[in-house]
């Protein structure tokens, strides 16, 4: 009784879930949708399923659950669509740029009580959920201080910056997922600086590439978050949570665990430097997770409104640049 | 056109590599043979292939190779009757306990115009891979030092050690062959020194749970072998090697990269402590490597004749211990 | 020719300077003063030096320069008093816990043509000269965040809170002037977030025990700094500085380097947990570096400016927390 | 009641004693005698002390003590005068390049019930200290294997070579001490491999640049030393202590604990290339022990036994390397 799966998006990421989905037991990819016809049909061959339009996969009575990994325009419509047709639904991140699509959005789910899983693969990264469990075990006493440093090796090109939502929407959410995450308490102010340094490209986009934000919770404790749009040093992705017994921190992954020492000094090899590689366990660990939910009846493991909070907290730090000041997570989230 | 594989085998290790067949591109599993029936259909059942006696596969024109991991006693007259039946063979080290046993099983390889790959993980090992990169690429100049330290998580129970040639053959032989690998020039002489500290039961036995090495090259190079058969801390598996122009070393893996520190101090967890854990991209790769050899008619990435050589520097290190004194490889080795 | 030197304040700093210009070439203590005649007896008696009161070592021609680790409150008066005597100073920060009074005693300073040098012992550390040194070659390029981590082992008694100015004042005053000189650039705004998760006593002093800060320059470099009074793994003190081409990053200093692996994984001892221990070099070079400004005639290495600079930050820190908004420097600054 | 000191020999090695003295409490320098009175006065002026001639000392009832720093073949009778003046003698390694010199020696020492320390400095640096405390403490379980890397930055010019004694009399003895204070029990068998890798000059001098050795105690421990006269990297200096239940590791220092990354990869600098900078303490630590033996009766830190003890396993070394065998301490030791 495995769950049958169609992907819809046959890009970068959709390859990935759909060689995951061929991997995990309790899975079977069952069709793949694609607005071109090429991509489609090279993942239903490397996986030997079919290709079916949008349409026809939300009619079809032989598919359990989607993974959406169209563009991000798209996905608050085809989170409403499959939901009514009672489809299980896992969306990559964000649910929407516009906070208020995603609230509506998020009624639709709760109405039609539908089963979303919103992909912040940080979560599922084996380095990560270590630290976390070592902090759910009591091993640092109580949380005072988290540290998030999230450093992309290179800066988008212009055509992805204005589509992006810019950069606490587009890079920062995952961050604010993660602080959400480690802090185990809601946030409820934020305060944020943001510059331009890496590319005056991003600036004249009206975005930034530089930014550092601090987060507090009601019981006081505080987050940081370190973001640039550029390492030359590869893929920075690192974690510290400090707490009243002690901290734990979880580190970066290199090329290869070697060292070479000469007379300049030791030398180990860079970061890896793009995401896909970083974070491919988390990739699987996310899907498989979403595949035991729907086949024990859990709950969702990351839900839209981790969606919804995450996206809050960077149009909080946005408006914050925006006007220096301190903001309060209610002011940007409203009552609902 | 991809290569078709029958599995001899189905225990442990032929579980690993039928999964990576299944993985491999330009590879298919179409058989498996077991002694045990019930393992047997379990790897037809995860990976849809067919159940078959080991002279139905030999007789099979379906099948282009066979991968050995039986038990070490059947290797050598399952690697003849392979290659006698015109298919490739890959056979977990070693191809036989004995060099004579060896040589005329090799023997028969070359008359017959075999392909034959043992199974030497470690130099597929990525991180090994990595440092013998450096190696290849000059970063450390003449290659002049070699330091492996190799400890088992925890010493076998008697059966195994009964059946397994002893310390030398059954563990120091993937050191033996990674000195060779990382000297770039043959050993010629060797001197060790071994004893019972781990476990009495293994000096009854006749054999030792605790040693060191020392191999040298003609041309002065040397190598140092350390091995346990217990370390509490994991299964630690490092390489060291020291050039004119610098050295390099490869790291071990750890459960998670994280630490946490205490008033105790910092603390990482355990070194993975399974080798089928620690070297699971070492197995994935040295099959990749074997169909990659096949489908292009490349040399194949360890022989016959490396399985020959580390047996030879087992042999001569068990002489080497018995008598006080070190060995010359040709001694143990003879003329052939 | 050496530079005759008397120390004010026989206390735990007092008695570190004393030892430190007993040891260094171009230096000679002639002269100690303390309100607790043991005290001074006690540094006499280690170094062979006279026990004077303050006000005879102001007048006497025999001594060339004073070293000031008497309480804060005391430092401006005793900067004024021996720079119109015509000594060169060397005072602990801060200068004074109040801006005004640090820049009406700078006024003096400046119109007596004096030599003052306000001890920020940090910038001497070696580790994080070298890390400074690494900026200054280009290693990695523009400089564009600063990330500065100073934790305390533990929080101070309350009778030390009420005294010290709060946490702005006296810990994080350490990191600003440690930010001033990694950006190389004057810092413009500042904004801050302080909560008191540590001991509640601080808090019913009105004071915090735990604080973010980011710091920004009109260029748009960003500094995070990050502070609490409490860790339990020890005196937790990393800088890291993120630029165009690369990053540099200084470590904490255990109490030894050794690592010890068992069943539970890999463990280090704690940080060196003592200001004192931990910054023993750095107190001995910046003393060093006095002397040999004094013999050279060069610039003072830290200034009364950086003692000013680093308390209207730690103002403008405070100012933010309290309104909730990112402060200009000029606004505490004025126009002075 | 301080300990009143002359140094013999103003060289290198002369002066850092003579500081080490001038700093400790309880001792005194009183003394210093070099062949070149440039040196011994240069000492004098530093430190405050008389020169004068080796006779003048021994006769001086005004000097308690001697810190023997000049060339090797003088120290065996310098110990035996000295100790028969009835001054407490530290002498450097080694007592004499003669086993039976040593023995000689010792003889004198015994009967004149004289009081000898053997510089054995890596027993006293802090480092190597806090692993051998962690064995004592039974972090480890019973020791089994030891690894000593020892590797200098450069090797020495040819007529140091000459006078040396040989790499293993010479350099490997510091390791052989090393050994048997790690392993806790006396070795037994010594098998050693060397040759030239690094400078042929040293080969035709009939001397060795690179070298293992493996030392076996009665309870089947074992130990191996890996030497080299070169690394580019630095003064590699590391032990590694395997035990029972767990393994302590000894790191090595570098010019300044800081990293930076770049495009290539994570660097850090080289490692302490010179000796009394990377010995610093201990050079320091081992004075002030003997200077607290004296002052309190206590035993000798290190011994004239275990200079002995050192020197019959470098010869032990030599013969094996001479003869291709094992051989057993009592051989060279004789039954002395």
């Amino acid at each position: 009784m495995s769950v049958k799966f169609a992907v819809l998006g046959a890009g970068r990421i959709g390859q990935v879930h759909a060689s995951t989905i061929a991997a995990v037991p309790g899975a079977e990819l069952v069709a793949v949708a694609d607005a071109m016809p090429a991509a489609a049909a090279a993942v239903a061959a490397a996986h030997g399923c079919d290709v079916k339009t949008i349409d026809d996969i939300a009619a079809d009575a032989g598919v359990d659950a989607v993974i959406i990994g169209t563009p991000t325009d798209t996905h608050a419509d085809l989170i409403e669509q499959f939901v009514r047709a009672g489809k299980a639904v896992f969306c990559e991140k964000p649910v929407d740029l516009s906070l208020e699509r995603v609230k509506s959005c998020l009624e639709v789910v709760q109405a039609e009580g539908g089963k979303l899983m919103v992909g912040f693969n940080r979560r599922f990264d084996p380095d990560f959920r270590a630290a976390h469990a070592a902090i759910q075990q009591g091993r640092i006493g109580k949380v005072e201080m988290v540290t998030i440093t999230s450093r992309d090796p290179g800066a988008p090109p212009p055509e992805y910056i204005t589509r992006s939502g810019g950069i606490f929407r587009d890079m920062t959410i995952h961050d604010f997922d993660m602080a959400r995450w480690l802090l185990g308490e809601e946030v409820t102010t934020v305060q944020a600086a943001a510059s331009v340094l890496v590319d005056p490209e991003i600036g004249k986009l009206g975005d930034y590439d530089s930014a550092n934000v601090i987060l507090t919770t009601a019981s006081g404790q505080q987050c940081v978050i370190t973001n640039s749009r550029r390492a030359t040093y590869g893929y920075d992705q690192r974690i510290e949570v400090h707490g009243s017994e002690g901290s734990v921190t979880a580190e970066n992954q290199r090329e290869a665990r070697i060292e070479i020492a000469d007379e300049k000094g030791a030398h180990r090899p860079p970061l890896l430097n793009f995401f896909m590689t970083r974070y491919t366990a988390a990739y699987a660990n996310e899907i498989a997770e979403f595949v035991d939910a729907l086949n024990t009846g859990g709950a969702m493991p990351t839900t839209g409104h981790d969606g919804l909070m995450a996206l809050a907290l960077a149009d909080a730090a946005l408006l914050s640049v925006a006007e220096g000041r301190v903001v309060q997570v209610l002011e940007v989230l409203g009552d609902g």
